[in-house]
């Protein structure tokens, strides 16, 4: 492999942010969107994921980089898809670091048009640390409830797109979407919001278009 | 007021096991059951409470402190159900630590049966954390997913009960509760585990009578 295929970042000793600042450049010199997806457990994260798989077969080459306190179930599941994935598993930490996904990045294939990588399940606090991502994603899926934007701020302040998850379960479930909505954007006019289920399939086409002008718009700079 | 009928705790400069086990001790000479629950967003604390408090009427006299990142929107529905409430806002911190508790103490009703701690909604940083509390209860809702054990062990490690909540949503999930039980079971093999509906009522008695009996051990010591 030549040295221009392979992720070069030297990133031990840089802070949280500079670490981030050198992933974000060395990604989009190659013209990966990375999205970093951020979520309670249970909220849909690792299932979105695998639908992602399903649609961008044929069309696109993605990476996966799981974040978890203990397991490699998470990226277990995304091989089973045929995706490349790495399982990174904090040992009691609360969220990734960007110091984290550099000492991974050398191992990722740098032909990539998309790096997911999923946080440790947690509203709180993945939200304090930059990885170098493009675009953060925040889900919120129905059962959790429409009342955790205010009551979670961060998480919703910080992303670029809010994703009402497990929109087939409001049927069974008090969850008001347009309340949902609006109280996220109130915090942060600027989200992108789509409602999805990755069991029905609603919203996805919707965001597979999003992510691919995203892409586009990377891959034009670059 | 008379001295005796106030809480006395003077805990700002103890760490936060000595400031725990001071309020412990407190709480457990007015013979007061404190309950601890954790879990992710929305995994159904409050809802769980709201239904404790009708269930306890007339029964039992409750308070409840609420921990929450921002907002007093659970202490409001507690209180809408009758029962005095304080609400902890972290403003950031992913969750409640001792000295918060033992600032709110002083406020608290001495002459209560049970306290009920809503810890912020997370599954991972409050499980490091001593309250001062009796019982440590765990919640994992259907919709999160049988997996969540092994991948965020402390919080089932460290309690002494697990509520599967939620229960009513199973027909419409894929999650086995065999699985959830005995994964949890596997990495603590004390946990008392009861299976929840806070909406069909579905556990509810027996776990009230098991609370009764966790109060009755202590006010039979104290």
């Amino acid at each position: 492999m030549a040295k221009k295929d392979v992720f070069v970042l030297q990133d031990i000793l840089l802070s949280n942010a500079q670490t981030a600042a050198a992933i974000r450049r060395e990604l989009e010199s190659r013209r990966i969107l990375a999205v970093n997806l951020l979520s309670s457990p249970g909220a849909g994260k690792t299932t979105l994921l695998e639908a992602l798989a399903d649609r961008l077969k044929g069309r696109a080459r993605m990476a996966v980089i799981e974040g978890d306190i203990e397991t490699e179930r998470d990226a277990e599941r995304i091989r089973a898809r045929g995706i490349p994935a790495w399982q990174i598993t904090t040992g009691g930490a609360c969220h990734l670091e960007a110091k984290m996904i550099g000492k991974v990045l050398p191992e990722i294939p740098t032909d990539i048009d998309f790096l997911f990588i999923e946080n440790v399940g947690n509203l709180v606090c993945p939200a304090g640390y930059d990885l170098g991502e493009r675009l953060r994603v925040v889900l919120l899926s129905a059962p959790e409830g429409d009342d955790k934007p205010k009551k979670y701020p961060r998480a919703f302040v910080t992303a670029d797109v809010l994703l009402l998850s497990k929109a087939d379960l409001r049927p069974f479930l008090p969850f008001d979407v347009e309340k949902a909505k609006a109280e996220a954007l109130a915090l942060n006019p600027k989200l992108r919001v789509f409602i999805i289920s990755a069991v029905s399939g609603q919203g996805l086409d919707d965001l597979v278009a999003f992510l691919f002008r995203a892409r586009e718009e990377i891959a034009s700079r670059a």
